[in-house]
């Protein structure tokens, strides 16, 4: 892999929030003369292959209208550049996590109880925890439990932003949710995440039987449940009987055809430069991006329980999603692979309205009664 | 949907060869500079949206060494422009089947021999066929039989370049394959194709339990398939038990993501422009392309049997792939959809000995075994 990114040699090196705000806006400049992806392209000749010409890509007039609308009225890649800045310390990764987790955050309570959950914080194994639970628990479910592992790049989503993915799962398969509120980054690299999951998973297991247990989550969160299957393995316990493995980033090196064909299509990811770079290089703590243990996709999927994979034409992680549901099937496990017409990386969470949310949520709810015994 | 092909307002009158190969070194020479697809996506700016920057698309690192080793050294879409003219008359087309048909046809009796399968031209209610049947057929098989439905947007591989497909599914699900030479373009728009396959499919249920019988093809050939199902509906056929539907041609409007995203990154069709487009219109022959005749995908798909959908990352028909996978779901169809990293449109048949092909007909010969009876 080429690391296109600018980075400094030392990533933790002190800056001030001016500092923050002047690549921010040097950054839109440069988005602007579409100088980031040009360079990134020029450094990728060597590894042969073509140029594709400027393209205008349209609204997606087979995707629902809700969708359509909310692209249409929606913040354009070309102004989320935000994402393609590269924070270079600390304290420029905890602005962006506030900026980013705070407004979440803040309507998690409005969402929780239109969504008839309730939300309880708690500790499990010392970890912080966040309990949603459905005010009617399906019957199918009144054993059973889903083990939610948040996304955001291992940076993004801590605290009660963590949840409003957990409300959903809760909400639409009216099933108990746990989910982890891990140890992130800039603090927290590998394996502080793996090591927060695994010992919730280890107590869990302790009072519920594995095949009573779900287990997953989107993007980072698909990627992590992906890298503990592997551990869990290691460490001979037993595995849960079902995955959710939404646009998962199971692999932190810029790998595959969507990354290429989908930059600057994806409303939410925009491109792998930038914040996703810079998170992938600080989570790996030194080690390889092919470490399996940092990118499971490149680890043995033998074994693993049966797992629904979800992507969109737009999402910059379709390659990922796409490859995940290969790896499972290869490997003989019954794996489902749903791709929603015009829909970007992981807008089923924020957009939990539109039909596509509905339709991937009621899969999921269909998948989840067919493999919890 | 806008039109973006020149047409002429006459599509058949006359022209000569050297017409032909005047205007295929013109767009030849249009394409280095860029044009058609400038051109398309301007007059597309009226749908909102937004422009993505010229890119890089590198080898699909993530795809089998044998996919990768094709893409290195095959011809890239910048010079398969032949796809981006547009026949005028019966004539050109014409020239263009034997282009594509003739080297096709030539090498199927190899492939048939080395496959282990014989090929015997035979007639079913005046329609020609092709019997294509493995030397050892499965014993799950004994009494099945897929009935073969060829690709080549209505206009290509007739006569003997309808069978490499049929011979793949016969050597690897090892199951006897009928595959219908129906009447195609310039001479027969619709309804002819639909006319041959349906009576084939009346002939062959008078003899065999529908639920013996799996329908299918790629391209224009799934397209053609879903629109059978729909016909059959309406005569009140009983319907076979399992489809396959390669990255099916079901929509014949410009519609989806993929026509914009993956124009010019997928080898074998390159852009929707030139001869998508007029074989599109022509096949029409005067409805709309959104006529669920013409494009099944508009139509009412409850009570179709249980179906796989492939498609590939570069496929230009991907956003088809998945609107045919989820249009089966939400009408409560047993559909699964298999997508295969850094392929273009129906890949799989040309390159069968590619881990990519085999893995595909690995699934569909396991999804046979399930649900015929």
């Amino acid at each position: 892999m080429i690391p296109h990114a600018p980075h400094s040699s030392n990533p933790l090196h002190r800056t001030s929030l001016a500092g923050i705000m002047t690549r921010f806006i040097a950054a839109m400049a440069l988005l602007v003369m579409g100088a980031p992806l040009s360079k990134a392209a020029n450094a990728e000749e060597g590894l042969k292959g073509w140029w594709l010409n400027k393209r205008f890509l349209p609204l997606p007039e087979a995707a629902s209208p809700q969708l359509q609308e909310s692209i249409r009225t929606g913040k354009k890649p070309d102004v989320r550049a935000l994402l393609l800045i590269t924070p270079q310390d600390a304290r420029g990764w905890k602005v962006l996590q506030t900026i980013n987790d705070a407004p979440i955050a803040k309507r998690v309570p409005e969402r929780a109880a239109s969504s008839n959950v309730t939300i309880e914080e708690a500790k499990i194994a010392g970890v912080r925890v966040f309990r949603v639970t459905p005010h009617k628990i399906a019957p199918q479910h009144k054993n059973h439990l889903f083990l939610h592992v948040h996304g955001g790049a291992f940076v993004f989503n801590g605290g009660l932003a963590a949840t409003p993915e957990a409300i959903l799962i809760a909400a639409r398969a009216r099933i108990p949710v746990i989910s982890v509120d891990y140890r992130m980054l800039p603090d927290h690299p590998f394996p502080a995440a793996l090591e927060d999951v695994t010992a919730v998973y280890q107590a869990l297991i302790r009072t519920h039987a594995p095949e009573k247990i779900a287990m997953g989550g989107t993007s980072a969160g698909a990627g992590l449940t992906l890298a503990a299957m592997l551990h869990f393995k290691k460490l001979g316990l037993p595995l849960p009987a079902a995955l959710f493995l939404g646009t998962p980033w199971a692999d932190l090196s810029k790998t595959g055809d969507s990354f290429h064909l989908n930059a600057e299509a994806d409303r939410t990811l925009v491109a792998y430069e930038g914040v996703l770079a810079a998170a992938a290089r600080l989570y790996a703590n030194g080690r390889s991006l092919k470490d399996p243990e940092i990118s499971p996709l490149y680890g043995d999927f033998s074994g693993l329980p049966p797992a629904l994979v979800a992507s969109g034409t737009r999402d910059l992680f379709l390659s990922l999603a796409v490859r995940v549901h290969r790896r499972l099937r290869d490997a003989g496990i019954p794996a489902e692979l749903h791709v929603f017409e015009g829909l970007s990386h992981g807008e089923y969470i924020p957009l939990r309205d539109i039909p596509e949310s509905k339709a991937l949520f009621a899969e999921l709810s269909a998948f989840l009664s067919r493999h919890l015994k």
